[in-house]
Protein backbone atom coordinates (compact mmCIF):
# COMPACT_ATOMS: atom_id res chain seq x y z
CA UNK A 1 0.00 0.00 0.00
CA UNK A 2 1.35 3.41 -0.57
CA UNK A 3 1.73 6.28 1.81
CA UNK A 4 -1.29 9.02 1.76
CA UNK A 5 -0.24 12.35 1.78
CA UNK A 6 -1.51 14.55 4.12
CA UNK A 7 -3.91 16.18 1.74
CA UNK A 8 -5.25 12.72 1.01
CA UNK A 9 -5.68 11.93 4.75
CA UNK A 10 -8.09 15.04 4.78
CA UNK A 11 -9.75 14.15 2.04
CA UNK A 12 -10.32 10.66 3.45
CA UNK A 13 -11.76 12.23 6.44
CA UNK A 14 -13.91 14.83 4.98
CA UNK A 15 -15.61 11.99 2.85
CA UNK A 16 -16.25 9.08 5.25
CA UNK A 17 -16.42 11.12 8.49
CA UNK A 18 -20.05 12.98 7.44
CA UNK A 19 -20.80 9.71 5.64
CA UNK A 20 -20.38 7.46 8.79
CA UNK A 21 -22.05 9.78 10.82
CA UNK A 22 -25.13 9.57 8.64
CA UNK A 23 -25.09 5.67 9.49
CA UNK A 24 -25.01 6.02 12.97
CA UNK A 25 -28.06 8.35 12.50
CA UNK A 26 -29.40 5.65 10.71
CA UNK A 27 -29.36 3.20 13.80
CA UNK A 28 -30.39 5.31 16.04
CA UNK A 29 -33.83 5.77 13.48
CA UNK A 30 -34.19 2.19 13.16
CA UNK A 31 -34.23 1.56 16.94
CA UNK A 32 -36.63 3.94 17.65
CA UNK A 33 -39.11 4.63 14.43
CA UNK A 34 -42.61 3.41 14.74
CA UNK A 35 -43.83 3.91 10.45
CA UNK A 36 -45.90 1.36 9.11
CA UNK A 37 -44.36 -2.14 8.11
CA UNK A 38 -44.24 -1.55 4.47
CA UNK A 39 -42.30 1.44 5.27
CA UNK A 40 -40.07 -0.41 6.82
CA UNK A 41 -40.10 -2.96 4.25
CA UNK A 42 -39.04 -0.42 1.16
CA UNK A 43 -35.98 1.06 3.83
CA UNK A 44 -34.61 -2.77 4.06
CA UNK A 45 -34.69 -3.10 0.25
CA UNK A 46 -33.12 0.52 -0.06
CA UNK A 47 -30.33 -0.50 2.49
CA UNK A 48 -29.44 -3.95 0.48
CA UNK A 49 -29.27 -1.95 -2.71
CA UNK A 50 -26.70 0.44 -1.08
CA UNK A 51 -24.70 -2.43 0.81
CA UNK A 52 -24.37 -4.14 -2.19
CA UNK A 53 -22.87 -1.55 -3.97
CA UNK A 54 -20.54 -0.57 -1.58
CA UNK A 55 -19.31 -4.20 -1.49
CA UNK A 56 -18.11 -4.07 -5.22
CA UNK A 57 -14.82 -3.14 -4.13
CA UNK A 58 -13.84 -4.53 -0.37
CA UNK A 59 -11.02 -4.44 1.09
CA UNK A 60 -9.72 -7.65 1.27
CA UNK A 61 -9.12 -7.67 5.37
CA UNK A 62 -10.99 -5.63 8.26
CA UNK A 63 -9.70 -2.41 8.63
CA UNK A 64 -7.18 -2.84 10.84
CA UNK A 65 -5.08 0.11 11.48
CA UNK A 66 -3.99 1.92 8.32
CA UNK A 67 -0.24 2.42 8.86
CA UNK A 68 -0.48 4.38 5.28
CA UNK A 69 -0.07 7.42 6.86
CA UNK A 70 3.12 9.36 8.87
CA UNK A 71 4.03 7.06 11.70
CA UNK A 72 1.02 7.21 13.83
CA UNK A 73 -1.33 5.01 11.83
CA UNK A 74 -5.24 5.49 11.20
CA UNK A 75 -7.73 3.35 13.76
CA UNK A 76 -10.62 4.52 11.74
CA UNK A 77 -12.17 0.78 11.94
CA UNK A 78 -12.09 0.80 15.89
CA UNK A 79 -14.69 0.09 17.57
CA UNK A 80 -14.59 2.92 20.02
CA UNK A 81 -13.02 5.39 18.04
CA UNK A 82 -12.90 4.56 14.53
CA UNK A 83 -14.10 7.29 12.33
CA UNK A 84 -15.09 4.53 9.79
CA UNK A 85 -17.18 2.59 12.31
CA UNK A 86 -20.68 3.02 12.81
CA UNK A 87 -20.47 1.35 15.94
CA UNK A 88 -17.89 3.60 17.81
CA UNK A 89 -19.85 6.76 19.47
CA UNK A 90 -17.01 8.11 18.03
CA UNK A 91 -14.76 9.15 20.89
CA UNK A 92 -12.55 11.81 20.27
CA UNK A 93 -9.55 10.95 22.80
CA UNK A 94 -7.14 13.99 23.43
CA UNK A 95 -4.16 14.30 25.91
CA UNK A 96 -4.50 16.77 28.75
CA UNK A 97 -0.94 16.45 31.03
CA UNK A 98 -0.12 12.86 31.35
CA UNK A 99 -3.06 11.38 30.57
CA UNK A 100 -6.27 11.26 28.35
CA UNK A 101 -9.72 12.65 28.17
CA UNK A 102 -12.72 12.78 25.96
CA UNK A 103 -16.65 14.04 26.03
CA UNK A 104 -18.89 11.88 24.00
CA UNK A 105 -22.66 11.51 23.92
CA UNK A 106 -24.51 8.00 24.02
CA UNK A 107 -28.54 7.45 23.08
CA UNK A 108 -30.75 4.72 21.98
CA UNK A 109 -27.86 2.19 20.62
CA UNK A 110 -25.76 2.36 23.85
CA UNK A 111 -28.71 1.23 26.25
CA UNK A 112 -29.32 -1.32 28.87
CA UNK A 113 -31.72 -0.98 31.30
CA UNK A 114 -34.44 1.21 30.30
CA UNK A 115 -32.65 4.75 29.72
CA UNK A 116 -29.21 3.81 30.69
CA UNK A 117 -25.73 2.93 29.48
CA UNK A 118 -25.22 -0.59 28.93
CA UNK A 119 -22.93 -1.60 31.63
CA UNK A 120 -20.94 -3.10 28.95
CA UNK A 121 -20.42 -0.12 27.00
CA UNK A 122 -18.84 1.83 29.72
CA UNK A 123 -16.58 -1.20 29.65
CA UNK A 124 -15.35 -1.05 26.36
CA UNK A 125 -15.35 2.77 27.04
CA UNK A 126 -13.18 2.69 29.78
CA UNK A 127 -11.07 0.07 28.10
CA UNK A 128 -10.48 1.71 25.07
CA UNK A 129 -9.50 4.93 27.38
CA UNK A 130 -7.05 3.19 29.52
CA UNK A 131 -5.04 1.76 27.28
CA UNK A 132 -5.27 5.34 25.34
CA UNK A 133 -3.42 6.44 28.74
CA UNK A 134 -1.02 3.67 28.46
CA UNK A 135 0.17 4.81 24.46
CA UNK A 136 0.09 8.44 25.23
CA UNK A 137 2.61 7.62 28.13
CA UNK A 138 4.72 6.10 25.45
CA UNK A 139 4.01 2.33 26.82
CA UNK A 140 0.82 0.99 24.66
CA UNK A 141 0.08 -2.22 25.35
CA UNK A 142 -2.70 -4.97 25.19
CA UNK A 143 -5.21 -5.34 27.96
CA UNK A 144 -4.21 -7.94 30.68
CA UNK A 145 -6.36 -7.27 33.06
CA UNK A 146 -9.58 -4.89 33.31
CA UNK A 147 -11.94 -4.20 36.57
CA UNK A 148 -14.67 -1.86 36.46
CA UNK A 149 -16.61 -0.69 39.68
CA UNK A 150 -20.18 0.85 39.66
CA UNK A 151 -21.01 3.81 41.44
CA UNK A 152 -24.17 4.23 40.27
CA UNK A 153 -26.33 4.27 36.97
CA UNK A 154 -25.43 6.05 34.01
CA UNK A 155 -28.08 7.97 32.54
CA UNK A 156 -28.21 8.08 28.71
CA UNK A 157 -26.88 11.41 27.26
CA UNK A 158 -23.38 13.60 27.49
CA UNK A 159 -20.86 12.27 29.15
CA UNK A 160 -17.04 12.09 30.15
CA UNK A 161 -13.95 10.42 30.83
CA UNK A 162 -10.80 10.47 31.84
CA UNK A 163 -7.92 8.30 32.06
CA UNK A 164 -4.35 8.21 33.33
CA UNK A 165 -1.30 6.63 34.04
CA UNK A 166 -1.04 4.98 37.50
CA UNK A 167 2.38 2.81 36.99
CA UNK A 168 5.06 1.70 35.09
CA UNK A 169 7.19 -1.43 35.36
CA UNK A 170 9.22 -2.79 32.62
CA UNK A 171 6.57 -3.69 29.92
CA UNK A 172 3.56 -3.37 32.57
CA UNK A 173 1.39 -0.06 32.86
CA UNK A 174 -1.08 0.34 35.20
CA UNK A 175 -3.64 2.66 34.01
CA UNK A 176 -6.59 4.00 35.75
CA UNK A 177 -10.02 5.97 34.55
CA UNK A 178 -13.40 7.39 35.40
CA UNK A 179 -16.30 7.65 33.61
CA UNK A 180 -18.97 11.21 34.63
CA UNK A 181 -22.60 12.17 33.91
CA UNK A 182 -24.55 14.91 35.00
CA UNK A 183 -24.93 13.06 38.20
CA UNK A 184 -20.93 12.82 38.88
CA UNK A 185 -18.49 9.69 38.79
CA UNK A 186 -20.54 6.91 37.42
CA UNK A 187 -17.78 4.46 36.80
CA UNK A 188 -14.38 3.93 37.87
CA UNK A 189 -11.55 0.86 36.55
CA UNK A 190 -8.42 -0.21 36.29
CA UNK A 191 -6.12 -2.05 34.01
CA UNK A 192 -3.23 -3.81 33.26
CA UNK A 193 -1.60 -3.17 29.85
CA UNK A 194 0.96 -5.46 28.22
CA UNK A 195 3.26 -4.84 25.33
CA UNK A 196 3.12 -8.02 23.65
CA UNK A 197 6.35 -10.19 22.83
CA UNK A 198 6.31 -10.10 19.19
CA UNK A 199 5.48 -6.09 19.27
CA UNK A 200 8.83 -5.65 21.66
CA UNK A 201 10.91 -7.87 18.70
CA UNK A 202 9.68 -5.54 16.10
CA UNK A 203 10.06 -2.36 18.08
CA UNK A 204 13.66 -3.33 18.86
CA UNK A 205 14.81 -4.47 15.05
CA UNK A 206 13.51 -1.17 14.57
CA UNK A 207 11.35 -2.53 11.93
CA UNK A 208 9.50 -0.16 9.87
CA UNK A 209 6.38 -1.40 10.53
CA UNK A 210 6.42 -0.94 14.05
CA UNK A 211 3.47 -0.99 15.93
CA UNK A 212 2.54 2.74 17.26
CA UNK A 213 0.56 3.40 20.11
CA UNK A 214 -3.02 3.44 17.69
CA UNK A 215 -1.97 -0.45 17.12
CA UNK A 216 -3.44 -1.71 20.26
CA UNK A 217 -6.44 0.42 20.79
CA UNK B 1 -49.36 1.12 25.81
CA UNK B 2 -51.60 -2.05 24.94
CA UNK B 3 -50.33 -5.51 25.65
CA UNK B 4 -49.29 -7.11 22.19
CA UNK B 5 -50.71 -10.56 21.42
CA UNK B 6 -47.79 -13.70 20.37
CA UNK B 7 -48.89 -12.90 16.88
CA UNK B 8 -48.30 -9.07 16.73
CA UNK B 9 -44.69 -10.02 18.41
CA UNK B 10 -44.09 -12.69 15.69
CA UNK B 11 -44.86 -10.36 13.02
CA UNK B 12 -42.27 -7.40 14.89
CA UNK B 13 -40.23 -10.45 14.99
CA UNK B 14 -39.99 -11.01 11.35
CA UNK B 15 -40.18 -7.41 9.66
CA UNK B 16 -37.44 -6.26 12.18
CA UNK B 17 -35.36 -8.75 12.63
CA UNK B 18 -34.22 -9.08 8.80
CA UNK B 19 -34.38 -5.33 8.93
CA UNK B 20 -31.38 -4.69 11.23
CA UNK B 21 -30.04 -7.22 9.77
CA UNK B 22 -29.28 -5.85 6.65
CA UNK B 23 -28.14 -2.61 8.91
CA UNK B 24 -25.27 -4.30 10.44
CA UNK B 25 -24.69 -5.76 6.84
CA UNK B 26 -23.88 -1.72 6.06
CA UNK B 27 -21.87 -1.08 8.45
CA UNK B 28 -19.84 -3.53 7.80
CA UNK B 29 -19.79 -2.49 4.02
CA UNK B 30 -19.28 0.84 5.05
CA UNK B 31 -15.73 0.04 6.80
CA UNK B 32 -14.11 -1.76 4.19
CA UNK B 33 -15.58 -0.41 1.07
CA UNK B 34 -12.97 1.33 -1.12
CA UNK B 35 -15.81 2.45 -3.83
CA UNK B 36 -15.08 5.88 -5.16
CA UNK B 37 -15.73 9.04 -3.61
CA UNK B 38 -18.65 9.69 -5.44
CA UNK B 39 -20.70 6.32 -4.57
CA UNK B 40 -19.76 6.85 -1.13
CA UNK B 41 -21.41 10.33 -1.36
CA UNK B 42 -24.21 9.05 -3.55
CA UNK B 43 -25.12 6.33 -0.67
CA UNK B 44 -24.70 8.96 1.95
CA UNK B 45 -27.56 10.73 0.33
CA UNK B 46 -29.93 7.96 0.18
CA UNK B 47 -29.05 7.31 3.48
CA UNK B 48 -29.86 10.39 4.69
CA UNK B 49 -33.59 10.20 3.06
CA UNK B 50 -33.58 6.73 4.54
CA UNK B 51 -33.21 8.10 7.86
CA UNK B 52 -35.42 10.91 7.47
CA UNK B 53 -38.28 9.15 6.48
CA UNK B 54 -37.98 6.40 9.56
CA UNK B 55 -37.83 9.54 11.63
CA UNK B 56 -41.08 11.32 10.90
CA UNK B 57 -42.93 8.47 13.52
CA UNK B 58 -39.87 8.07 16.27
CA UNK B 59 -40.71 6.62 19.56
CA UNK B 60 -40.90 9.42 22.42
CA UNK B 61 -37.93 7.73 24.16
CA UNK B 62 -35.51 5.20 23.52
CA UNK B 63 -36.33 1.52 23.01
CA UNK B 64 -35.36 0.87 26.87
CA UNK B 65 -37.68 -2.66 27.39
CA UNK B 66 -41.21 -3.48 26.08
CA UNK B 67 -42.79 -4.47 28.67
CA UNK B 68 -46.11 -5.15 26.38
CA UNK B 69 -45.62 -9.00 26.22
CA UNK B 70 -46.09 -11.55 28.59
CA UNK B 71 -44.13 -11.45 31.57
CA UNK B 72 -40.51 -10.73 30.21
CA UNK B 73 -40.38 -7.30 28.31
CA UNK B 74 -38.14 -7.70 25.06
CA UNK B 75 -34.80 -6.09 25.18
CA UNK B 76 -34.58 -5.24 21.71
CA UNK B 77 -33.05 -2.33 22.13
CA UNK B 78 -30.27 -3.72 23.83
CA UNK B 79 -26.49 -2.85 22.84
CA UNK B 80 -25.88 -6.67 22.89
CA UNK B 81 -28.84 -8.51 22.53
CA UNK B 82 -31.35 -6.38 21.08
CA UNK B 83 -33.49 -7.73 17.72
CA UNK B 84 -33.72 -4.04 16.92
CA UNK B 85 -29.94 -2.78 17.54
CA UNK B 86 -27.66 -2.85 14.30
CA UNK B 87 -24.60 -2.19 17.38
CA UNK B 88 -26.01 -5.35 18.97
CA UNK B 89 -24.06 -8.52 17.30
CA UNK B 90 -27.09 -9.79 18.35
CA UNK B 91 -26.11 -12.49 20.62
CA UNK B 92 -28.79 -15.22 21.09
CA UNK B 93 -28.19 -16.05 24.63
CA UNK B 94 -29.79 -19.95 25.66
CA UNK B 95 -30.69 -21.02 28.91
CA UNK B 96 -27.93 -24.55 29.78
CA UNK B 97 -28.37 -26.15 32.74
CA UNK B 98 -27.87 -23.18 35.37
CA UNK B 99 -26.17 -21.57 33.18
CA UNK B 100 -26.63 -19.30 30.05
CA UNK B 101 -24.71 -19.77 26.94
CA UNK B 102 -24.34 -18.03 23.54
CA UNK B 103 -22.50 -18.78 20.06
CA UNK B 104 -21.76 -15.74 18.02
CA UNK B 105 -19.34 -14.19 15.11
CA UNK B 106 -17.61 -11.00 15.27
CA UNK B 107 -16.78 -8.98 12.05
CA UNK B 108 -15.30 -5.57 10.94
CA UNK B 109 -17.48 -3.25 13.47
CA UNK B 110 -15.91 -5.31 16.64
CA UNK B 111 -12.31 -5.02 16.23
CA UNK B 112 -9.22 -3.28 18.11
CA UNK B 113 -5.76 -4.10 17.38
CA UNK B 114 -5.69 -5.33 13.73
CA UNK B 115 -7.84 -8.46 13.07
CA UNK B 116 -8.65 -8.97 16.57
CA UNK B 117 -11.46 -8.59 18.64
CA UNK B 118 -11.51 -5.12 20.57
CA UNK B 119 -10.94 -5.61 24.13
CA UNK B 120 -13.49 -3.47 25.54
CA UNK B 121 -16.27 -5.57 23.07
CA UNK B 122 -15.45 -8.71 25.09
CA UNK B 123 -15.98 -6.84 28.09
CA UNK B 124 -19.33 -5.48 26.55
CA UNK B 125 -20.58 -9.19 25.27
CA UNK B 126 -19.03 -10.90 29.08
CA UNK B 127 -20.88 -8.05 31.19
CA UNK B 128 -24.37 -9.09 29.27
CA UNK B 129 -23.85 -12.66 29.64
CA UNK B 130 -22.78 -12.37 33.47
CA UNK B 131 -26.12 -10.48 33.52
CA UNK B 132 -28.31 -12.98 32.06
CA UNK B 133 -26.54 -15.85 34.06
CA UNK B 134 -27.63 -14.15 37.39
CA UNK B 135 -31.44 -13.23 36.12
CA UNK B 136 -31.47 -16.97 34.47
CA UNK B 137 -30.71 -18.20 38.35
CA UNK B 138 -33.65 -15.99 39.18
CA UNK B 139 -32.06 -12.86 40.76
CA UNK B 140 -31.29 -10.27 38.04
CA UNK B 141 -29.53 -7.36 39.27
CA UNK B 142 -27.03 -4.06 37.72
CA UNK B 143 -23.46 -4.70 37.70
CA UNK B 144 -21.85 -3.42 40.33
CA UNK B 145 -18.09 -4.93 39.63
CA UNK B 146 -16.59 -6.75 36.78
CA UNK B 147 -13.40 -7.88 36.43
CA UNK B 148 -11.72 -9.47 33.43
CA UNK B 149 -8.53 -11.38 32.52
CA UNK B 150 -7.62 -11.52 29.00
CA UNK B 151 -5.59 -14.61 28.66
CA UNK B 152 -5.12 -14.20 25.04
CA UNK B 153 -5.82 -12.39 21.84
CA UNK B 154 -9.13 -12.68 20.36
CA UNK B 155 -9.37 -13.39 16.64
CA UNK B 156 -12.10 -11.70 14.99
CA UNK B 157 -14.83 -14.63 13.71
CA UNK B 158 -16.93 -17.33 15.06
CA UNK B 159 -16.84 -17.10 19.13
CA UNK B 160 -18.60 -18.78 21.67
CA UNK B 161 -19.03 -17.81 25.69
CA UNK B 162 -20.81 -18.89 28.67
CA UNK B 163 -21.68 -17.98 32.05
CA UNK B 164 -22.94 -19.10 35.31
CA UNK B 165 -23.38 -18.11 38.68
CA UNK B 166 -20.92 -18.68 41.36
CA UNK B 167 -23.00 -17.62 44.65
CA UNK B 168 -26.04 -15.81 45.73
CA UNK B 169 -26.10 -13.98 49.11
CA UNK B 170 -29.16 -12.04 49.29
CA UNK B 171 -29.31 -9.51 46.79
CA UNK B 172 -25.91 -10.31 45.66
CA UNK B 173 -25.35 -12.46 42.34
CA UNK B 174 -21.51 -13.58 41.73
CA UNK B 175 -21.43 -14.56 38.51
CA UNK B 176 -18.26 -15.78 36.06
CA UNK B 177 -18.00 -16.13 32.71
CA UNK B 178 -15.48 -16.67 29.72
CA UNK B 179 -15.15 -16.48 25.99
CA UNK B 180 -13.79 -19.41 23.60
CA UNK B 181 -12.34 -18.68 19.85
CA UNK B 182 -10.69 -21.25 17.65
CA UNK B 183 -7.52 -21.04 19.80
CA UNK B 184 -9.06 -22.23 23.02
CA UNK B 185 -10.30 -20.06 26.21
CA UNK B 186 -9.44 -16.11 25.26
CA UNK B 187 -11.00 -14.52 28.08
CA UNK B 188 -12.20 -15.12 31.83
CA UNK B 189 -14.43 -12.46 33.79
CA UNK B 190 -16.25 -12.61 37.06
CA UNK B 191 -18.83 -9.85 38.24
CA UNK B 192 -21.42 -9.12 41.37
CA UNK B 193 -24.76 -7.89 39.96
CA UNK B 194 -27.16 -6.22 42.97
CA UNK B 195 -30.85 -5.84 42.28
CA UNK B 196 -31.29 -2.06 43.30
CA UNK B 197 -33.77 -1.21 45.80
CA UNK B 198 -36.02 0.60 43.84
CA UNK B 199 -36.67 -2.72 41.84
CA UNK B 200 -36.38 -4.67 45.43
CA UNK B 201 -39.59 -2.11 46.70
CA UNK B 202 -41.47 -2.62 42.90
CA UNK B 203 -41.22 -6.00 43.04
CA UNK B 204 -42.38 -6.54 47.40
CA UNK B 205 -45.09 -4.36 46.82
CA UNK B 206 -46.54 -6.62 43.84
CA UNK B 207 -46.48 -3.94 41.23
CA UNK B 208 -48.05 -4.89 37.82
CA UNK B 209 -44.98 -2.87 35.87
CA UNK B 210 -42.35 -5.46 38.40
CA UNK B 211 -38.95 -6.09 36.05
CA UNK B 212 -38.55 -9.00 34.59
CA UNK B 213 -34.74 -10.30 34.92
CA UNK B 214 -34.72 -9.06 31.18
CA UNK B 215 -35.17 -5.51 33.08
CA UNK B 216 -31.52 -5.13 33.79
CA UNK B 217 -29.72 -6.67 30.43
Amino acid sequence: MDELSREEVEAERELYGPFTQSLRELVDAAIRTTVPADEVRSAHAEIRAITERLRSAPMRTTYGVDLRTDGRGRAWGNAVVGLRNAIAPPLTVVQEGRGVRAAFTLGAAYEGPPGSVHGGVLALVLDQMLGEAAGAGGKPGMTATLTLSYKQRTGLGDLTSEAWIERVDGIKTWARGEIHSVDGLTVEAEGLFILPKWAREAMASGDPGTPSPRFFE
